[in-house]
């Protein structure tokens, strides 16, 4: 408890240029539950109510700051980025059998799969209508392509899990449609919505992008590094999947004929190639370097807002860049 | 075979106003699967080719026949109803684990769940693209209000499975959402897209609701009627889940104390019981009961347009109204 009251503050301090309108946010978000039907809206206030940290949103709030600020549209918007990733998460539980998230039991393993799918699917429609509230075209058909693409990076996943021949460049392509092109979907719509010059709006797109891929690379890492109760799920979940992120992807590159996790995917002792990748990922130089791609990342972030003109908003998106590569959960 | 060519020459004839034009929303709908994976591209190209009437799209360009057709926008549209279909189909497959659809293996079935749980987000978000191209807004928001109403309709098929206490009432609500909500959106964004007065609009939404309305009953029907060759899965399978349907319901109406429904649904011999079921539906005045309701709601919807021009057009739906009613599959 007393560790998610420090985590909200660090993030709310995080998010101090739009710490009120976050609020407004949050009511769009919990209306999701004011249906006439009692058990779906109990299951959706379960599913709402799961602690995320909203970065999303914020990043819309702070990034339409920086130019027309028209709460009017940024906050239907934040709302609608925030349900899709909610109703992507909802889904991704049932795809991967998962019992917890950030250590509360998923949506699947409460209520089943079936109602489990149907609740993403009634959060995706949602999110569909608070962005179609804006009355933008652009970012209206934005929105439909964005779901497209991290569909795309999700079934990538699953039709390349177990393959161990996996390169870097597949993996960044991955996770820049499975993660980045929503965080790039949030600011850029921002960038539309409050009618930044078109340079503007691309290089917000362009802080989403490098942001998403550092903060997917980190969550790769804390994979290995976290211990369970931070995680609020399984130490190497995605390896004892089939899925090869970055640092497996580096051990692979280094012990090209001798890496375990050929052992993980093939015959032999399972449990016993899993706790050796994991040692190996742990204890050689694959952690700093991992960081260190992550920490490339931010700073392409950071880089693109540089012509920005320096006020509270531009600080924010800095420190947001340095938190997402710094944080522990 | 030749059943099926038989079907197909019907169904043609049925849409013989837009005869050439649902070719071009076929060539929309199958556009969905070229993607650069080839994994999904197969995949995607299963689904679509899974043989189903296409009668929601045909509606949209025939009602959009009636006023200013404009194919740029009737036709996308048209492709993104089906493609909503087919993306809820997708799911409830899933759901259900149903094996067989049209007498077919389900995706879920040939891939997984989880696989086929992503192909249905990825048709979602191909159907919200293709509304979008109409640059509608009104549409675009009644599409995303559509997806809402529909999961609603469905939850509350899961959330009051096997409750024996179902009315009427509550069955017409739930089949309102689940099916004819989609039928009147076929129908109604055509009214809006070829900029109908108001009223036609109306118009053109009634029938839509009505004619769903009676389509679902009638598919109710057939679950009891048919033999599991036609049906493509097996006999009563709704019940056999603990969905009550309006053949179920009027069974449990006409022996309040002594339906065999309980029995499938309690203790006991649950395989007797439910072929008593069966055969106490199927030899009584049950099924002309229910053919008769749904040829009320067929008749419901032939006179909202009956205010409409006598045209090919208007012949066209009174025709398919009758078949929704009459058919065999």
């Amino acid at each position: 408890m007393a560790q998610n009251v420090e985590r909200s503050i660090t993030v709310n301090s995080l998010f101090a240029p739009v710490e009120r309108e976050i609020l407004l946010v949050e009511e769009n978000i919990r209306a999701t539950s004011d249906v006439d039907q009692a058990g779906l809206s109990e299951l959706l206030d379960y599913i709402v109510d799961s602690g995320g940290k909203r970065i999303r949103p914020a990043l819309t709030l702070i990034c339409g700051k920086l130019h027309r600020y028209n709460l009017d549209l940024l906050v239907p918007m934040a709302a609608g980025v925030e349900l899709l990733h909610t109703a992507t998460l909802v889904h991704d539980d049932t795809v991967d059998n998962s019992t917890k998230r950030r250590g509360k039991p998923t949506a699947a393993n409460m209520w089943g799969g079936g109602t489990a799918i149907l609740a993403g699917d009634y959060l995706f429609s949602q999110a569909a209508e608070l962005v179609a509230r804006t009355g933008n075209l652009r970012v209206i058909r934005l929105f439909a392509r964005t779901l497209m693409t991290l569909c795309k990076g999700e079934l990538d996943q699953i039709f390349s899990s177990f393959n161990n021949g996996q390169s870097r460049q597949g993996y960044f392509k991955r996770i820049g449609n499975k993660t980045s092109s929503l965080f790039s979907t949030a600011t850029e719509s921002a960038g539309i919505l409050s009618e930044a010059p078109e340079k503007a709006t691309q290089a917000l797109r362009s802080y989403g992008h490098n942001l998403g891929m550092a903060f997917q690379i980190v969550d790769d890492i804390l994979d290995f590094t976290a211990d369970e109760d931070k995680l609020g799920k399984p130490v190497a979940s995605d390896l004892a999947q089939g899925i090869l992120t970055l640092p497996t992807i580096l051990l692979n590159e280094r012990y090209p004929h001798d890496s375990p996790i050929s052992g993980v995917f093939g015959g032999g002792d399972k449990e016993r190639s899993l706790e050796l990748a994991i040692d190996m990922i742990n204890n050689s130089g694959i952690i700093p370097e991992c960081c260190g791609i992550a920490q490339g990342f931010a700073s392409e972030a950071c880089q693109a807002i540089e012509a920005f003109p320096d006020n509270s908003c531009r600080q924010a998106l800095f420190r947001i860049a340095d938190h997402v590569v710094d944080r522990e959960t």
